[in-house]
């Protein structure tokens, strides 16, 4: 290797010969002037140059050795390190061009909070009435145990998956053992999981049309072609899924409370539904984003209950508890289960031990259940001045979907428009949202609006519903 | 449509004939011997095969209509519903063949707990001086507060972005704002968040070797070829990162403190390495995974503080507070941060809230801090534990990594094989990782042990730490 040329100039004023010569390197090394792997002139050569004292010349060359900025190889002389190359100015350099990009991706179509405004979209709990005095006592309990020095199970603490097995058979005549159980972050990331899991890319998922954006989103990423399937009041129309032999892999379904619209899968339905996935050795991914709440009719089985076999069950704390739990499981055959663990242990390694414990407990002590019984009270009273607020209001509309769940569906008949009622609502402090933002491909009727209940006061209810439905004529 | 033949016979005992009809048809469409969407025939028919009067057919087969199992259309006949059919025999059935199968993925690796075991493997901090009480009031406030009815943002709490962003300007001398971070579930995690949220595949990683399995498995998950970088005593040879201008996009790197090695970055190399990144437009993952914890050395810059354009800081509260937390954060340019939250919104919605504001309260409130100088003396006590251990028990072997973090590399000279000692002394109760299972492409030279001090008592590390290298001769 060459030996780099180097211009350095002592002066009588610059300090001692050996600082100058060592600031002066530095500099070179620091500014890019010489290279890492450059080699410097013999300390000989450099000192006939300088015209100093050779001894002068090694004490500056050993001081930047010392420093990491120079280095030694026995025998062939001395270079600039790759240590010490080169000196990095941050601000001075024009942004560098990455060669990463982010990935196209849906937009997530999380409804944003909108504070201090009447919010009528759904999946909104009333958390008012949150019972925050047990649920401290929870916490401060699961607080008190040392932690674990380990990172836990990627399903999630037995704790939990125990309570929640006891709760399924208790609540919904789903009997599963605990191990068939993954703790998530909520039912999209259960669905999340499973999508991620399993050999999605490729397949046909079946979904909900209208529907849960962030359910066709999860399978689209992963790979799936979708194919739409409509819903009417009795839920997924199962008579229309195809009946060739290569059929669709998945069906995400929502049969406690069809999302957006309410409607409750029929009894017959989820019969054929599950014989259906069954004979095409399909997947049902069943999500009860809301099963907890039913009024006035007798609870159906979920679908995992009709068939464990082929029924992943897809639960969530956010509308039972509060959404910033951010708790939900699923539920289904060992395999399925034990791949989505392997996935969670792969990109998170373990949902967490704490609230997680805490609700475990909550669930034990029968605290959950109580509080669910309490807001199946309060949710079916602000369902009763919902209907007493329209027919006062004298609305030509019909509202459905109200046998459960936490919100249901108006149907204009006077010819206005849904979008344009909810898009003057907004003006006026309101917000609320058209079916139409639901919809996949089924073909627009603008003339649905999705009615959350739960979280307004009844109060609030009747002056947002005010609003909703008169300002067409503001 | 034909119409079915369905043979109904009428008994004298079996009660009214127009039960003994429904009872038969009902048994009829629950066997399967009629399908849905079968005709039956007319209600004149089925009374002049049957020879009972008319009224008699119709009142059965409105029963059957009433519950749902028989539908007439207008003008065309009476036929089973879809929403009937068929009746599932859940067990008896031969389990369906599936149409998807899990993924193939990599284990995951993450150390099963071992309970009774002398634990001598890394990242396992101690969790018996971990201030419980103080951690319990700061979830006990979190808990006093009435939980939002919505969905919280996908970044996590502002709350705890701004304590972290506070944290990591005080400790770490690197400048953030908490818009500029995301909350994970771990390191882990904030490393998959990236992969997962840019167009990885296809592009080129550089990977620490020996190093982190999940940073392989999750940047090979998303599509990147792998290119393996060495380690020496100074951290990732910098120096052996290709030079041709379309090189790697990323590169993960452990610079506070390697693992499993327990290598320190020099600043050299720091300065180098970013300044390589800047030309090629490559992206440095920082993952300072137990960047907290260093003992007698001064706290060298984090990349990030260098280089703020083009480095995503991973950091995690697994060491610092307890594994089970499960909360880390990414830090870095707006639009990279940008794609990795909208990624968590697509798939969990957001990170949650209650340990989440806890944890805000407890930095805030100086705890963190706190904790971690306790931990450090502690710690560096520990590890004046092992190298007495080690010099008393005479083992001709080197002790490399104790600069920083919970783990160090014993190099053992004299011949005996790492794996061998380690598969030994399992069977004694005392479990540790050789190095080699960390390798990925680098020759194998099986003579090191990770040695993992933070967990055990002083104690267990005297004892451990005998069995492990006399096992041998056991």
């Amino acid at each position: 290797m060459p030996v780099s040329q180097i211009a350095i100039e002592l002066t009588q004023a610059g300090g001692t010969y050996a600082d100058q010569i060592t600031g002066q390197l530095r500099t070179a090394i620091e500014s890019g002037e010489l290279q890492p792997g450059d080699r410097l002139p013999s300390a000989r050569g450099l000192s006939a140059e300088l015209g100093v004292a050779r001894g002068t010349v090694t004490a500056a060359l050993e001081g930047l050795i010392a420093e990491g900025l120079l280095e030694t190889r026995q025998g062939v002389g001395t270079f600039v390190s790759v240590d010490a190359l080169p000196a990095v100015r941050p601000r001075r350099r024009a942004r560098p061009r990455l060669s990463i990009a982010a990935r196209r991706l849906p937009r997530p179509e999380i409804d944003a909070p909108r504070p201090g405004a009447i919010d009528l979209r759904p999946c909104r709990p009333s958390t008012r009435e949150f019972p925050r005095n047990q649920w401290r006592r929870c916490l401060a309990d699961a607080a008190q145990r040392q932690p674990d020095p380990d990172y836990g199970s990627a399903r999630g603490p037995l704790a939990l998956r125990r309570a929640i097995a006891a709760y399924l058979r208790r609540a919904r005549g789903y009997t599963v053992e605990p191990d068939n159980i993954v703790i998530t972050s909520g039912s999209a990331h259960a669905m999340h999981l499973f999508a991620a899991a399993h050999a999605i890319a490729g397949t046909t998922a079946v979904v909900e049309d209208p529907g849960y954006a962030l359910a066709r989103h999860t399978f689209a990423m992963a790979g799936a072609e979708l194919l739409a399937c409509p819903v009417d009041t009795d839920g997924l129309c199962v008579g229309d899924l195809p009946m060739q032999p290569e059929g669709p892999a998945v069906v995400i379904v929502t049969p406690s409370h069809q999302f957006p619209t309410g409607a409750r899968l029929s009894l017959g339905r989820r019969r054929y539904l599950v014989e259906w996935a069954r004979r095409h050795g399909a997947v049902i991914i069943e999500d009860d984003y809301d099963g907890e709440y039913r009024y006035d009719v007798a609870p159906l089985p979920p679908l995992a209950a009709l068939a464990d076999d082929c029924v992943i069950y897809c639960g969530t704390f956010s509308k039972t508890m509060f959404p910033g739990l951010r708790i939900g499981f699923a539920a289904g055959p060992a395999e399925y289960i034990a791949a989505m663990a392997r996935y969670q242990a792969l990109t998170a390694y373990a949902p967490g031990d704490v609230v997680h414990r805490a609700l475990a407990e909550f669930i034990d002590a029968g605290h959950f259940e109580r509080h669910v019984h309490r807001m199946r009270k309060h949710y079916a009273k602000k369902r009763r001045s919902v209907t007493d607020v329209l027919s006062a209001l004298g609305v030509d509309a019909e509202l459905t979907g109200l046998d459960s769940g936490l919100n249901g569906l108006l149907r204009l008949n006077d010819g206005r428009s849904a979008e344009q009622l909810c898009e003057n609502a907004a003006l006026h402090g309101v917000v609320a949202n058209s079916l139409e933002r639901y919809r996949f491909q089924s073909k627009p009727t603008d003339d649905a609006i999705v009615i959350g209940y739960a979280e307004p006061t009844t109060t609030e209810l009747a002056q947002g519903l005010n609003v909703l439905l008169s300002t067409s004529g503001v």
